[in-house]
């Protein structure tokens, strides 16, 4: 398929996932769902409605093309080609009414992540990697993303969604980092991926992620000129433990203590 | 002075203070100078340019009024009236892109503050509380601000800035109440305090406040139905230690806790 359709494909599916979304957003009475056994995992009827409806274009338009989707499954491809989609990534921070959740789609081929759009639709700011576009679109304007480039830890400004990562180790290998930069900050979900790309921030550490949570993420920051891996240097896209950086030197230092645990 | 003089100062100084910010917002060099002597905290040029114009419109309209801002202090009050001004309430959160910082701006008697507004320039929102007035405008218009009222601390969203807080101790009274309630976040700075104004959330725990973070939120929360008090459950205005509250159960139930310690 043409890179440009796949590129028109994909805005026009945050443009619908927009429409179906923003009505939930801060609206009384939001139905979230637990949808998980232990702990606080909300689905609402927003997350859902942006899955359909970014479904529905593929239906039309891509309908060789697989689709791994947080809602609804997966769909798998006779082009070669995979649709990543996460209609709502962050969805404490979206039933909180925080800014900060996006709408993740990525195109992904078998070596993963070639293309992928980060959205916010409150804000209406939307950040796009892969197929040599690097841009974000947003209140003021269109502006190309590059990230801040290398520099050393204690230079660095770290962030992860919530303190406790998925497992007490995965704490502490946190920590151990966090206890060499220069700042730390969580709470942003996806939205921190778009800082380091945007070159405001150089680091996010997180475990326990989808492949959804991650493939966007990781085209758009590797669009920008940074570095998505793994905790020993793989590739991330399946998801699990994930380092994002905004140059080598801040990646390997990261690595370097990550690496041990 | 009639109050809607004083209301259409505040508006035309969040609207200065947006013009003499914005251009500062994810600015590449931003310059962020390290005034305290223990830890980060960053002082940006767009800091001082909001303050500098938000009392050049004071001296212009209000010039027998005092004021107290974080960047260039005090001037006292021939008037009875003290404008309490943070120009940029989270510079962590402004310095690595984060749309959750603030622009704070209250308006107190001898009683504390009567009037409020929490103004967020990039996303283009404003909340305000005072005088019979209590909405906010956004990018999806104009709606009255209503807290979420009153229900117990198991159904209830937690928000702090950061999982630290002041001292130890401090740390562990929020991680008491933390413990019971149904979700805690971190991250928003004040923007926390306006998702209580807006029904989102339920309980602000932070301490080491200064007067100039608290007193805006202050006004705005008293007038969408909210309670913020110190951790005693008396007045906050004066900084230190606050909880907001959404209602009257969980702001009880927090204050059990809290006032422990």
């Amino acid at each position: 398929m043409d890179n440009d359709i796949i590129i028109k494909t994909a805005h026009a599916m945050a443009d619908a996932a927009r429409v179906a979304v923003l009505p939930y957003f801060r609206a009384a009475n939001l139905d979230a769902e637990d949808k998980g056994v232990s702990g606080f995992d909300p689905v609402t009827q927003a997350d859902r409605a942006a899955e359909r409806a970014m479904r529905d274009l593929l239906a039309d338009t891509c309908a060789q093309d697989g689709i791994l989707g947080e809602e609804y499954g997966n769909k798998s491809s006779e082009s070669g080609l995979t649709w990543v989609l996460d209609p709502i990534d962050g969805t404490r921070s979206f039933i909180a009414g925080a800014p900060t959740w996006g709408v993740l789609i990525a195109v992904a081929d078998e070596t993963g992540p070639i293309y992928g759009l980060i959205d916010q639709p409150y804000i209406g700011e939307r950040f796009e990697g892969g197929f040599g576009r690097s841009t974000m679109t947003g209140p003021q304007g269109t502006r190309p993303l590059k990230t801040r480039g290398s520099r050393p830890l204690v230079q660095s400004m770290l962030f992860s969604t919530y303190p406790d990562l998925t497992d007490p180790t995965e704490t502490a290998a946190f920590n151990e980092v966090a206890a060499q930069v220069q700042l730390t900050r969580f709470g942003l979900d996806c939205y921190a991926y778009a800082m380091i790309a945007s070159g405001q921030i150089d680091l996010v550490i997180e475990s326990g992620l989808q492949p959804y949570d991650i493939q966007a993420p990781i085209a758009v920051i590797e669009a920008a000129g940074g570095i998505v891996t793994d905790w020993q240097g793989g590739k991330a896209h399946n998801g699990g433990r994930a380092v994002a950086a905004a140059g080598a030197e801040q990646h390997e230092a990261a690595l370097e203590i990550l690496s041990k645990y």
